[in-house]
């Protein structure tokens, strides 16, 4: 049986790939960054692709993407990008990041998935499994 | 002498690498294209990387995105990013965006740029020449 | 009726997203240009994804790459993809490519595409349409 | 005391972000995963670049690369990239890749980088520290 936690730090690893000619990071990056660590906040919580019957039944598309640059963040940096699970809504999830390296905030975040019915195109109830993860 | 112009209208075709296996653009792709749309909104105002000191003098890192994605995009279609050059502030720069495919709407974005100086790495004052865009 | 050509040049501009700390453009990027460069060969013979049954009838995984890397590119810079469709297999395609900046040769590569049935999984005959492109 | 070793598995995890609507991992994306790994194949023998002078003194521009995809990789898949120093040269590096899932090999690569002096612009001389990799 699986734990329910609504929170997942994801360690990264900053690649040569994700730096501009500026020296950092590049903006978009992130949204790299982010996916990845809701996609292990749910593997924690016993939910994946295989379980969850996403993209055969329902699909989780990105309706709304908030991101504050504070700091830059440079090749070959070890960043923790800290995910919860902060909001399951009717028909959508919220999640809230902080991308951190050691305790110096780099970057906020917050990420809106809505829920999907494949079959239909519409608007679907958020599966029960993702309310357990917040009200554990 | 170059004209100046607030907005600007930057067509992309969707490439297959553009997409996902949910079979529509993945979120990501569209911060290239804002980043796109607003250096062609530059080069219209006769302002480019050789002519403002770019990457030598100051620098435009991105400070703060926002993103509203109402409808999905698809492999090959063209799409119109329509880009504004909002608001001048005092070092910084926001720019507002709408992605439409004919007249539908598919996605909102707002972008704010923070002006650095490249030499202290602080916050500097936004170059005279942005303030000209949007005062004509 | 649509001409055979079996050369196309696509022209390119080099995105910031583009460049890399090195001040260059990163290697992975030409991928991307090489892509969108035989769309678009294939788009002036009249073959797109909505004529040709493609990711319906049958798809064109990329199965081998080669890419020599002369000089690099830089952002801002307009390049052009020269992209020749030389040879047209039993089960497969060839591209021939050379990225140039004016007459400066940067980029040679050559991508093989397979021709895979996509109800079977299975290798299958390259449609007759790219034949004619090669043999006009 | 590092230790000298030519060979290094690199564990990578597939993301949505790399699959395309053929539903499997985009061809682009394995440039990505062969930089980590070489990157991680220096780490263990010491070498990162705050240690061998990389982007100050010399850098490593990649050359040549070849691919060979034989399978798909999929979404949220675990693969190996594995990563061998198989030649120094003169003035150049060559690595040769194996990316398995378990004992299955989806793809095979050569990836050679030149070594440039990053003042004069030139081809240098291949640092020492390289050369011990191989032959211990």
């Amino acid at each position: 049986m699986s734990e329910h936690r609504s929170q997942y730090t994801h360690r990264v690893r900053v690649g040569y790939i994700d730096t501009d000619q500026g020296g950092i990071v590049h903006h978009s990056v992130y949204l790299r960054w982010l996916e990845q660590a809701r996609v292990e906040l749910m593997r924690v919580n016993g939910l994946d692709h295989t379980t969850i019957g996403y993209d055969t039944e329902f699909s989780l598309p990105v309706a709304r993407v908030q991101l504050r640059y504070l700091r830059p963040a440079h090749f070959d940096e070890e960043l923790d990008v800290q995910c919860t699970l902060a909001k399951v809504g009717r028909a959508s999830l919220q999640f809230d990041y902080r991308v951190v390296r050691g305790d110096m905030l780099l970057t906020q975040a917050e990420v809106t998935l809505a829920c999907v019915n494949v079959k239909t195109g519409r608007v679907a109830r958020t599966p029960e499994a993702f309310r357990k993860i917040v009200e554990e």
